[in-house]
């Protein structure tokens, strides 16, 4: 610790730097931004945007690359994403309006490389910011990322004929909204593990993601199910499992 | 009116008989029995077994033999069923103890014959109460009806087996507990109107019927619902279709 | 496989035709659009504005219009209103205000034509958007729809004046709010088959259509139902009733 | 209150009925009997058998008795009944089995009169023990009761069959379980109050008086409601309206 | 009729009040107006202005006073209020902001006189809004009406200050909010009906009026009661009992 | 460590006492028993019979008492009573019928004894049960535990009659089922901390205890809240209250 | 009486005081300020100002600062904020942004000081606002608060390290949103009372603090509860815990 | 197919293994065993002897050990168990009656083995069952468990305590009713994926396990979850991530 304190004091170490080696976390106007969360679960720590002020998220970005040389901001408005890219002029900024998402990079940023794949399936255009939000944490985490859209389970010609990418992946993360019934038609159709992401589409009894999770909780089949429009915590999952794939491939 | 009541008196009809024609039900110790309900709709008037005592049931049971020729059960117990026909034993008696339902006839009776056919499909054996109660109703109806199985979501090769059969029908009852996919995917492989029966299997959150009546009604294709377990409501309205459709075939 | 892309490849087809003929549905930069559908079930695909830019609403109209020579579009604001129409000034329009919906046709264009009629009965005003919707969808699937509107369970005079009309049906959509009860009413004066479209009126407890969906879940006749404003599926339903019953008149 | 405890003490007073004088109730072994409501709204005070003992529920009637003359205990099974009337030899009994109602009373007793009538309505069998709780109430309060029974949303006919006593009654309680629409249709024909009483009929989706509630709360006419299967409430509440109407009656 | 048709000919008669005459409501662009309603159960007929345009509304008033003489506007906005004034010069108006009420009276307007009174309660000054909605109505009836304001559980005092009042009324229309427990304690201090009106304040867990109409319908005393927010129904309820017990006052 | 297990070898320590003293619990057959949080909190560990067998019960109860000196047994049968008493013959044992409580003392025993009150407040016998279960622990932590029973909402006057009572406690139980309301009532009239302890009484809509926990919720007083029968945990909470007071007036 | 009314007269006393001293509360255009529960209870009169508009808030800031000497506001806009300020510019202002609290008082004023103290722990910064409304009104009542926040379930690391200012304090609040897990894990820690403030923060089912107040109303130790976001409530009642330690402490 | 049928027709297959061959599951009585779910997912087929009869499950259990050589059965009572038993008399019998399975064994029946561990937590001894069921899927999946028992969240120490255990686990599944948080709390502590498994404890308002799976949903940190009970599913999903890691070590 008096290292780390030496080097505060000799300019070498940031005092956020420092505190983060200390605490585990970064303390900023705008809240603390949890950098030692990267390396307990090997998660990027998401910024959500949603709720926060432009300044307030940009402020803990800052704090994030700062810390962990990287900034992943979820559910981020245009204003958002744009005070992002203000306060941090130096970095490299990745940006899915789609899925609502700004990831900055400190330069040069490595990210780890899993030697393991994930398939992402929606049944519809309305499930895309959902798993755009799964895609980007799975790339943040270094898996291969394979997309499958709009395929329903009206249509199952659809599904079909995405058989062989289905069963190539080593976790499958599977959005669907109204009745919710993709992941059970797919888990059926591979041999390994399928998370249901439920999507707030929907309207009147049941709606807003209600039936969705229901009906994924319900399942004939072998599946496990996040919140309602929890795109981050699915591909953080899938990614956890991802990685233990990847660890069991790359060991001996 | 006059000639009714002189009909009762020199003994041509019997007091029941009469009260039917003159008020549309036959009144009993159990209750009243909707003998009009057939001329309305021409739907068989069921009587709920069950939250009656057999020997209410059976008393109703009498009364819609004698004013309508035929007594439909539903959810009858073995105590029901026995109460029935110990109490008709002139009449031919044909029960489904699957379905729970027991249909009592005068003899000679004649059942409308119609030129329709209905499927109904299942998900599992779970489902075949539900199931057998439309089944029972259509019969009644005389409808030709077509019995799919145990064909669920999670194995999408099952359904695609019957595809001929679902879509040489009119009118298809799908009826499914858990998730409730199965009318969803039906509905998306056949271009006539599906009704979706939601069964109440599952358990836990979402159990009960709950998450199969909320995804049926959330389906992203065309499908009208009936309540949970409300197998005769979903055989009572396919039975209509039927019958619309089997009076156009016969019209010119 | 290969007449399609020579006719491409010559011009006498547009691509977006073709990947209609190859895939069954159009891709644009605001999603898919599904032209199988038109022909998998006969129903024309809706496009749900709610949700989408009228930019989206759009360019989703100009590929229905080129693969299915018709586009319609509803919960139109204005603004998509006037996007659809800005964006094919060459068709015909129309536009039904109070229903929310815009249809767009490519000329000439034939819309079928059944021989089967729909009664669409509503409880108060406030139900005209969606009893407006399944109308629009009954006139483009080619039934004769009559409209009764304004009769309400509290004033039963107003249901029994148009008794005939609505025994002359083939299938009848009754729309209710607030406690739902007109279907049922309804259903116990026809013969023929009553879907029930509840209808989002109502307020505080059991407000939003929840008691009109769950009165006529409950419904003591025989009924089937639509989840709440779900009236495009209404209307298709009873359209494929009203197909049905057509295909049957004009068999032989 | 001197007064009080010496003619507890010469005898002339019962201890039970001392307390009722002093305290406005009775303090048994089973619980507190509160004699002061008969006196403070004139409603007779109902010992809910159901939760209670057999014999629990005799020593409460035993004290009403002893104080007020009369003792109505409702939801009693008939080990229930039989408990009262064997605690209360001397008493004449009146039980209505269907609506699990037994009062005794001591004689002489003399019941109120009102100047008043009141109209209880069902939709079906079910209503049954609900209303019957209403009527024995109203009795008890003195009121005139008519009962209409058997008249069902689905049926109109029935209904205006009995528009005139409908319209003579100075107040109704009308009673339904399903999709509970009977008051408002019953509502929509009279012009006094009409009290809403949800029976706990109905299953699935909106089972157990959930829909009838809630039907009745969204009334699209005027009405007030009480809960499901309160049949005590209903009744009392439409006595304290006849009582009122009475009161004026025979004012000047 | 043909007198009434010859009236409209020689312009004796509008069509409107012809129309009214003959069918018991006049059609208008926006919607149809009830006036049958006003000689069916003597309660005025109200536009809810909630979810109407201003344009709308005052077109429905303007109809309402030429086939009643008199239009009761309830929650009207500002714009609303302003644009039935405009429509409706001639009349006298009588707003209440408050209560967001406008009455428009035809000159010269008799309203009825009742010889009966009716107390309001609330709790609070939030439930000023629904508790002003009863106030108008019973005015408009010809009820006496005596309001007691912000009197709460939690401060005994206060209502047993207001016990003469209380106890003077014919029927009583108390409003609260949050647990919604006022109606019992009032309830307990008379001898005359009440009428439980809920108001949706309140957050969090059982808000928006939730645990109000609960904590009623579970009433340890006798209440009936009308939905969340409907001040409207309480107070046309109330005004039905204070007529009834004004007839019967005035008999003979 | 060493010690304990060197006493354990020389038979001076049982073996289930030096578990506890190692680990802070006690296991045995019937799975564990919690001894440290007799430690940590100063909160007797409560042994819930419901759910578990007779014998499993008096299996934890031998190990309560051979840690603690004592077992709290919660929600105990006749059967599960017997059983505990059968197997610790030597034990001093408290049985509450009526609360469904057995406490078991080794002897000699000594309870702690707290320099505070708590008052505990019931609405009807039918709150008895859970306000029992509070006055038990309240007991066994040493508090003074004075009881006021069957004042309700409805009867202010008997609430009032208390007054001094209420005021004199330290910190109040006031237990509730139906509407709930008591303990805002209370908490109106004191200024001491009060509990709110909902009761599972009531039916229909709301019962069970709803409309009881979301009054209290909403409670427009100050108030805290347990679960609905939480009686254990809301004398506990009232004991750690009372233990605070207590502590405080005997430090200096 | 007549001292006040005397004092009235002659300019010593304001009239809003001599309401004050006689009624118990000041009437003000914007509505009751109720003066009396600062005495009765010792408690802050709170004015929420949301749903209120700035004007009225100042108006009954000036009535409490003038009965009371000081004005407590919650959930104040910036808006609201400024409109008190400007309303009492010679009163010291104290503004908390985040806790959306404007104290005033009116100089000089005595907050009372008690002798014990709270510590108020939050699991993150979404807490902020609930645990700083908590924060003010234990100031306010002259509490010592200990703040200790962004302590989650997830990093038991951060709740150890402050395990001793954890056991100092005599009560605690311990909001949480999401799982709401934290007040368990707290109150395993410490033997003082833990009163659980559930948030609004989370997403999808069982959002909006849902889970959090289910969740400590589930909790297997020893809690109390307020309802959602219920700052104010959850530090009263701690207040009112603090208050009665600090009187013990100080009695004899 | 000729093989398999003249491998019939020679008896050298029986014909269920036969049907099993050709369409992937076996009929019988008592409906049809899904043999081909084993080869599609890996997984063992369970057969749910909760509400089938002791004769049915044991006719499925003899058709799953005759097609797949072993029969699992969950939540079976006594007599089920002992219906298997005797109806598979040579069969080796594997029952856990505090997880409420019956595996039998074909003999020699291999499991198969998988190089990969799951650890599985749990909070309390309720969750035993539950968590029972996960632990014996996973052990017919080959997976090494390591169980770790009534680890609660009211006590960190007992969780870190096993702070190595869980970090070995590839996977972790944590079962827990009541308030649910011990995923949570377990999940921060692992860098593996987490599964959570809430348990049907608790009692009151969020009972049944409702609290439970709400508060996984809302976890702040990243876990996957699946019903209520569905101790099946949990360790099917555990074991599917199992195997991909078994997988992966022993690629290469």
């Amino acid at each position: 610790m008096r290292d780390i304190l030496e080097s505060v004091a000799d300019g070498s170490l940031s005092p956020t730097e420092a505190e983060v080696q200390l605490a585990g976390y970064a303390t900023t106007d705008a809240g603390r931004f949890d950098a030692a969360r990267e390396t307990r679960r090997g998660l990027p720590e998401a910024i959500l945007a949603d709720g926060k002020t432009p300044d307030e998220t940009a402020t803990l970005a800052v704090a994030a690359v700062e810390t962990s040389g990287r900034a992943l901001v979820t559910r981020a408005s245009p204003a958002h994403a744009e005070a992002v890219a203000d306060a941090l002029p130096e970095c490299d900024i990745d940006r899915d309006a789609r899925a609502k998402t700004v990831v900055a990079y400190d330069s040069p940023f490595e990210r780890p490389e899993l030697d393991a794949s994930v398939a992402i399936v929606t049944g519809g255009t309305s499930d895309a910011e959902a798993a755009g939000e799964a895609a980007v944490v799975l790339r943040e985490m270094g898996a291969s990322v394979e997309r499958i859209e709009d395929v329903g389970v009206a249509h199952l010609g659809r599904v079909l004929d995405h058989l062989d990418t289905l069963r190539e992946a080593d976790v499958l993360v599977v959005a669907a909204g109204r009745e919710g019934a993709l992941p059970t038609v797919v888990a059926g159709l591979v041999d390994t593990p399928v998370i249901g992401l439920p999507v707030s589409t929907g309207y009147g009894h049941g709606g807003d993601g209600e039936a969705a999770i229901l009906g994924m909780l319900q399942s004939c089949t072998v599946l496990s199910v996040v919140n309602v429009d929890a795109g981050f915590i699915a591909g953080s999952q899938a990614g956890l499992v991802a990685r233990a794939v990847s660890d069991a491939r790359n060991s001996e």
